[in-house]
């Protein structure tokens, strides 16, 4: 089975996403599978980190085409990143580096053969024009350097390194999820040996303190009160069970969390 | 064909639902719909609707995974209900109990083989870990009997029983749609008999009370009036034609309304 | 392969697209690909305009149901219309016009025999009840002539028609897309030969002008700076860099817009 999946900051007000999809089905019968369309508009960042949280669940061959892409138009290059075992698609702007270091085994090909795009390439619809059919392409068994050749000088973005003692974590704030969910960068790895279920912590964030409990999971609390968790994709998160963790402490991304054990 | 729906309150800023249908296809070739993940978060009534709502309308054999679960990790089931033509996957908190009963002949079946979940199971995500993976191991034929056993002491759920009487009719607002039309736990079987189209009747509702008509459909009336309809599930409505009847009258689920015919 | 599409104004709030798609998987095992479910209620020129600017990426064969109804339920007939390579069903208020104008060639046939509609049809959900199962019936071959006659005395609707001189053009504000920039309908082929990149020009727009550059994209201009460039269904856009110009600017559809070269 061939698998497609879209990530893209277009919403659904207009027709962008069917747009790409169209593209895609006249040139292959894969399943399109669409991760999130509801990216922050040019929220690079944002982008990344969900399109990380998808891929490793899929399957081996499943090709991602995503798009948070400002610079189209420009001479920002297209590229495509193969992996251990899938394969991923969009601008140069570091997009894609966190799901292809997830993935491992990475290789960076810069898109340049005008044969694997539309005949007709506008300069504000890449997603459409070039890596849609580029990625249908590669489904189809285009070879990789058909496309284009192997590139190092391609943009890089990661999510910061906490520090973590056994005292404390200071990171930092990377996503807010539908539910008002406060993921961090501190990685469950890093931090799971100084904590145990029930555990208090005090937590600094949005420039109040809290002393909180790490828990297994929301249920576990009292409905509006606040805990620690190890989210689905291993980071840390701060929660309030049943409502809104965002909201009520007023954060954001970027903002700075600190952790005492 | 095999189809698999899924119903939560996850949303699209994030990838969870692609997580789970990363796995569905990890393991089956079914063909994958979304019936909503618009939910109000934790709104476990809401879902329920919505899910009812949806069922009739499916193919025999589809399996429905749905979930509004603020209970996950704790020590609230997991369950499967099959029923007459289709089978419901979720907690057990119930958010499927409403489906079941419209489906008919249903039996409830507990979850506990870890042979059918993933792998590893988060805390946080039984979606992903669990659910969508004895969906799609339940759409390849695995034995119900091998996944747990059925079990009699289930979390049920219903919306409530309309009084009906010759003269009126009192019941509740079970949910509001996204043209905000008004939809009641009044069923069109149990009124219909008291009412014809283009009868007058009194509505008490946000602690108003309005004469309004009783119609076919919205465009019956002038662009801005209220009407009483039967919507496409068979309940009561009330709605503004061409505008939003909740937001004007300042209306929300679970509030009264009575109707005088 | 077959490929059915749907554009609506129903949300994802409540499980009317699903129910759609219910009825389309028990007749066809069509790609079911959704354009856009966020057409703002009951606007029936921006589920034109959407409309048309996904039909002429979908391959040969593909099959449109687009419902935008505020009408349903009354006397306002149903349609089906035949283009050169593709089909569009929906109400008889302008909706499909625009699309079938475009693909071209195109015969509008009204949807007369109920034995392609589903056996109940409600007053509120023609949607589900008649358009989807005449689309599905189509796509299994049904003949045109046996779902209804040609008819001549449908309903019409297009954009207006720009003013254009070699010195100004004036039109109008047709589309807020979800990153806010202003699409006008002023179309590519009509100005671009009083235009160069890098050129500036006055822009008359939401009572005030602005003299701003247009580009080739939004990349060649500062964040947070205006700019005019040609989008990517080939009309005259208004865009901020990295920003929302329809919020800034305070314009909305049908606004009025001037140009001077």
């Amino acid at each position: 089975m061939k698998i497609m999946t879209f990530l893209t900051d277009f919403g659904f007000k207009n027709s962008y996403v069917s747009q790409m999809k169209a593209i895609a089905l006249s040139l292959t019968d894969a399943k399109l599978i669409d991760i999130s369309h509801d990216i922050t508009p040019h929220n690079i960042g944002e982008g990344a980190f969900v399109l990380k949280t998808a891929v490793p669940h899929f399957p081996t061959g499943t090709i991602h085409v995503a798009v948070v892409d400002p610079g189209v138009g420009t001479s920002r290059k297209g590229i495509f990143i193969t992996t251990k075992n899938q394969i991923l698609v969009g601008p140069d702007n570091g997009l894609l580096l966190p799901a292809a270091r997830l993935l491992g085994n990475y290789v960076v090909y810069e898109i340049q053969n005008p044969k694997y795009m539309s005949q007709l390439v506008s300069n504000t619809f890449h997603a459409r024009d070039i890596f849609t059919p580029v990625a249908a392409n590669i489904l189809n068994g285009v070879l990789f350097e058909d496309i284009g050749p192997i590139i190092h000088d391609y943009v890089d973005l990661d999510f910061g390194k906490p520090e973590i003692t056994d005292k404390k974590a200071t990171g930092k704030i990377i996503h807010i999820d539908s539910f008002g969910n406060i993921i961090t960068n501190i990685e469950a790895n890093d931090i799971r040996k100084y904590l145990d279920y029930g555990q208090k912590i005090m937590v600094f964030i949005g420039k109040k303190r809290h002393k909180i409990i790490f828990e297994k999971s929301y249920g576990y609390i009292k409905k509006g009160e606040l805990l620690a968790t190890i989210g689905s994709s291993n980071y840390l998160e701060i929660s309030i069970s049943q409502d809104n963790a965002s909201s009520k402490l007023k954060v954001k991304p970027e903002d700075e969390i600190k952790i005492f054990f």
